[in-house]
């Protein structure tokens, strides 16, 4: 298995829908990365463009993966380590390029389904099982800005619920997607 | 469905497997409300036997559901509505005997598997699909405190990743968790 994650501060919308570069929240970089360590993801992108969040993103990482927070919490210290920093999408895909040999399928996930017809979890984890490399992205703030659905390959199904209601943190949301796309729950 | 949840924060483990009672985290109210609306959980309880515990639960709930936030997110304050504080987990099971007519099957949720054989996701799923109530519990810190595993009626198996490392949030792992319960994704 060869996939990625992405959590982007840039471009996304705010509550308005104006393309805004949203700040960092430390329990998105926290549970995010439990979530891939805990899933086998190999690396976790935090796509951060503005430089003093760049900066303290990276200080919240250095506690927990070289600082205090490295003997206090090992288990942490190996989660944290998955994180890299970028300033860009394209950095990022560029790096798993060269890393793997071949450009990522890029799967953009969205909760207000803007397309007819998105991709399934069940087709979503055929790629993933493929042994390709894929990358998912998730928006913060209100979501991914246009640009990047556009962009990527594949848009993911929004997550059913049959409420009505679809209004989950990204920290709720990818726990769910990645446990749909790699998870042995349901079999 | 009748599906009920519970964040406990009493009686729950710290770090060297003492019995505590945890402090709230913000997050995991905001978190856990907006899943159990998502899914159609019918309440949260959140158990917090500590006198200012509570009132900044209480403050916080208020917030987003009759103050500034109120208006400034209404999907927020939909969420947040769901909460209900209760001192003990007794308590909240006589208020669901009580609205229900019958006492809810109680399901403990535990990472570290303490016993041989848990309830599987899909036997879980049959008993929230039977329509019975069912009692979800969730623990902050390091997780439940065994007098709760033992008060339960089954304990849900731990989710399985297959990377010998299990070590997610508490809202990763409900978010997880009620999705395989309820969730549409995979059928």
């Amino acid at each position: 298995m060869r996939l990625y994650m992405g959590l982007v501060h840039y471009p996304v919308y705010n509550k308005r829908s104006e393309r805004i570069a949203s700040a960092i929240t430390s329990f998105d970089l926290h549970d995010l990365s439990r979530l891939a360590r805990t899933y086998g993801v190999k690396r976790l992108f935090a796509i951060i463009p503005l430089e003093d969040q760049q900066n303290l993103a990276e200080r919240i990482i250095k506690h927990w993966t070289e600082g205090y927070g490295a003997s206090y919490n090992a288990f942490r210290k190996e989660a944290l380590e998955l994180i890299s920093i970028f300033r860009s999408l394209e950095e990022c895909i560029s790096m798993i390029s060269e890393s793997e040999g071949s450009k990522p399928i890029l799967i953009a996930t969205d909760a207000s389904r803007r397309i007819v017809r998105g991709l399934s979890y069940v087709e979503a984890r055929q790629l993933v099982d493929s042994g390709q490399p894929v990358f998912v992205l998730f928006g913060t703030a209100w979501g991914l800005d246009e640009e990047i659905l556009e962009r990527a390959d594949y848009l993911l199904d929004p997550i059913e619920s049959g409420t009505g209601y679809n209004h989950l943190s990204v920290r709720s949301a990818a726990a769910i997607i990645v446990d749909r796309l790699v998870g042995k729950g349901t079999l």
